[in-house]
């Protein structure tokens, strides 16, 4: 396959493309340096001379609404992640959109999952040109071994919102899959057979796209409130019998680690903020819904309750760790982004301080502030961490493309950053000299913290003075990379990589900080 | 004065100028006719590298942070009426924009109040150019006099929305009065000395303006929630002592009509829903917050008890009547606009199902359909209603442009639209031939309900139909109209009219249906 685009040193020194699928990019320019220019996007003037007056906007069925909506050849088609790996409805309209003949269709997902290995055969027909968002997976090694006829576009939470508000990338038509929903289109993740918490990842779609199907299984009278979208951006609203598989979309409960090194990990973390004296009267922290995380936030409480400190308010994925402190009173708030179980979403429906929050209030690095630089510490995983304390959560050290960025990149906005990583998986250190993906520059992570120590960033002077006098094993990165090294057998091997560049990794302000390889056999 | 406009016949025969201020208008095309092209307007992109990580955006004062915004001669500075006849903003704006020294600003307030007569002396001053917003009492007979240099325009609360929307108007600077704000910029109205319910007059101005100032008296730690104004739109926030009257924003207790005729009217009306049964379950309906409404609400809220109705849901301006409603389980929901006393403010903060909503969900012409048109019956209040059943809310039959229009056009939309009116008053018939000034178009009007007896508009057979059997007194509006001349010893006076347009009556599309014409003294 011939080269579509040129490659351009960003600062990082990375290669990255100045052309992505036709498009000009911007290369990385650092943390802030990228000023954007311009007005923000928007989409047609709607009148509601065109939109029936009882407020119906029901329609037979998806095929009906796609036709309805206009779709058409090349066609960016966007989805939301909130069902994860239990979502019924894009594949849905990938076949719709199949048999009604359309080709060269962009998918423009938050996130996709192994349950959207279908598309595969959509990528082979020609029906979906290339997919933009992350690629959990099948999707993902299928891009990563340089079959997608595209280039894929990996972008964080925030970045979608950005890129959609910013209008680098136009949706012709957003499919918003609803647990519950109203015939004008109000719609939540609150109640209903598939619910899922909250919708905040198709906010800017509803907002932006050209045309907004809503799709769900538990159609509701007008007005189904909260109207976490609202039914004033929606054109169409269809029903299907399942929009989604319960299991799937939330876990019963969520579990804390068994592993004895992952707890050690959680604990340090635990301790770095109360010894550092981040854990304060009013403070705030992020944590996700792994099982290093869990065990971080119940560690964390205890100290809390030890130390009689209360927390202005916790950000989510909330789980029901975090539900129980908002219960128990350890936080005033719960923002949260996604609910990752059942607890959760419960949480959030009855209790009027668990607040749902979506990528623009907290994420998106093109409005007036975001709330994620007002969070005092956020606990992150990483698939790699560098000497440089660059971090990488989208490959693996064998080159294949298999996360996707989350919030994560955002989230590195936090006061304190601290990545909860072990020194290797399965033999492979995941402490290395250069990351293989750079995701997240090392500027913004200031804490390392690994079962065989906790390294600091040499930039973060004040942690390194806030933290003196604690027990905690503070070492220099390199040394905890060597140690690892040490017990692995050397260093990872370098991957097989061809020259063409199956995906791009874009920073939270649009520009672009890496550049994706294809993977040899 | 020079006239710098044309005029030309819109679709209802008037004569309305085509262009306002310098910038084109549209006449009137009737309703649903005028179909919109073009994209929305927007905002220029932001990025957060400009504003502060820890999320304070506090400045000084109002001066400073008008400085900061960039104020400049001729921009349109915006504000917001949730405050009635008791808010302390504006006039301080304008009074540090007099300071600043910059001259021929556009005021753009949602309306305004009589507590704004200040802005005469910056009027005259040249500090302000022209308002565009209702101008209640002291502002409307300045502007009817002639005496305001730029032509005024009102506009309906969702007209506004579709102004701003639209970019039909260009916001500049958004200053936005809070009863609690956080450091971030977010804020709501139900907290604190000055608490209005909610600020949703506001919200397409922090949506679209360049620049947001919130202001408050109430400053708490991040996050004010709820977010009815959301921070990330949001550039400075500004402390004031005090930034209203509590008891002139909101009234301790609304009061029922005392007035057996206002009686008769609110009673009739009530059992005209029950009769053409409109009153069944899951119905719903609008009523505002003057007294005779009130009367509405509570002949209605008896009928339903008697009936064992209950609505799905009511839309306010919300009062302690609503709120009972509710309590009581005569209602599902309380959709509200505005809350117009304490106990309208206390049910939206505590009653979960009593929902604030915007313009742009209830009343935005322009938008994927609006509420409005899912109400089954809306009742209204007139100035004037003529026997083509079109009704006059801004000015008087002297000429006076002396109200505004509020959500009364937007409101129109409902299934069963009733106007409550006396058949005259002062001694002047309310019926007349035709009314001074065309504020909403007798197509949408379906009922008029005055003490004499009940009118229906001939286009509504399905109504005559319904309400067959009734005791009601349904009679001719044209033999209403006259029995209130016998009374009066004749028609209105004709107003002592010049021939200037003073101020321009844009129709829910942002098309012009009406001029207002100088009184000449």
């Amino acid at each position: 396959m011939a080269k579509d685009y040129k490659l351009e040193e960003n600062a990082t020194g990375r290669l990255v493309p100045t052309t992505i699928n036709g498009e000009k990019a911007v290369p990385y320019q650092g943390v802030g340096k990228y000023k954007p220019t311009g007005k923000k996007t928007a989409p047609p003037i709607a009148t509601c001379a065109d939109y029936p007056d009882d407020g119906n906007k029901v329609v037979g069925n998806l095929k009906t609404a796609l036709l309805k909506a206009g779709i058409k050849d090349g066609m960016t088609i966007s989805t939301h992640h909130h069902f994860r790996n239990g979502d019924f409805v894009t594949n849905a309209i990938f076949d719709a959109a199949a048999k009604i003949g359309v080709k060269d269709l962009r998918w423009f997902p938050s996130a996709s999952f192994p349950c959207h290995a279908p598309i595969i055969e959509h990528l082979k027909s020609g029906v979906v040109h290339h997919i933009e968002g992350s690629m959990n997976g099948p999707l993902g090694e299928f891009a990563s071994k340089g079959k997608m006829k595209g280039m894929g576009v990996l972008r964080s939470h925030g970045g979608r919102y950005q890129a959609v508000q910013d209008g680098e990338v136009h949706i012709d038509i957003a499919v918003i899959a609803a647990p519950t929903a109203d015939p004008f289109g109000n719609a939540n993740g609150l109640y209903g057979e598939s619910a899922c918490g909250l919708l905040g990842f198709a906010l800017a779609d509803s907002q932006y796209a050209d045309r907004v199907i809503v799709v769900t299984d538990h159609l509701i009278d007008f007005p189904c409130y909260p109207w976490q979208i609202q039914g004033n951006y929606v054109d169409y609203v269809v029903v299907m019998d399942k929009i989604g598989d319960p299991e799937k979309i939330i876990s019963g409960t969520t579990r804390i680690t068994r592993s004895p090194d992952r707890l050690l990990i959680a604990r340090m973390a635990a301790q770095f903020l109360r010894d550092a004296g981040i854990m304060r009267d009013g403070f705030s922290f992020q944590a996700g819904a792994g099982g290093t995380s869990l065990a971080f936030v119940d560690y964390l409480s205890r100290f809390m309750r030890e130390a009689n400190v209360k927390a202005r308010f916790v950000r989510g994925g909330s789980t029901e760790f975090l539900a129980e402190m908002l219960e128990e009173g350890l936080t005033d708030y719960i923002l949260d982004g996604q609910t990752f179980d059942l607890k959760g979403i419960e949480s959030m429906r009855e209790h009027p301080n668990h607040v749902d929050t979506s990528p623009f209030t907290s994420y998106n690095y093109h409005g007036k502030g975001m709330f994620a630089t007002m969070v005092d510490a956020a606990i992150l995983g990483a698939t790699e961490v560098d000497v440089n304390f660059n971090g990488n959560v989208v490959s693996h050290s064998d080159g294949m493309l298999l996360h996707g960025i989350g919030g994560w990149q955002n989230t590195l906005f936090s006061g304190c950053t601290i990545l909860t990583v072990p020194t290797f998986r399965n033999r492979i250190p995941i402490l290395v000299d250069e990351v293989t993906t750079l995701t997240g520059p090392g500027e913004l992570i200031d804490v390392v913290v690994t079962e065989r120590g906790i390294a600091i960033n040499p930039e973060r002077k004040d942690l390194i003075k806030a933290i003196k006098g604690s027990d905690l094993p503070i070492r220099p990165i390199t040394e905890l990379k060597e140690e690892a090294e040490e017990i692995c057998g050397g260093k990872p091997g370098k991957p097989n990589l061809g020259s063409r560049v199956i995906a791009a990794i874009k920073w939270v302000d649009g520009t672009v900080i890496d550049a994706v390889r294809q993977v040899l056999d």
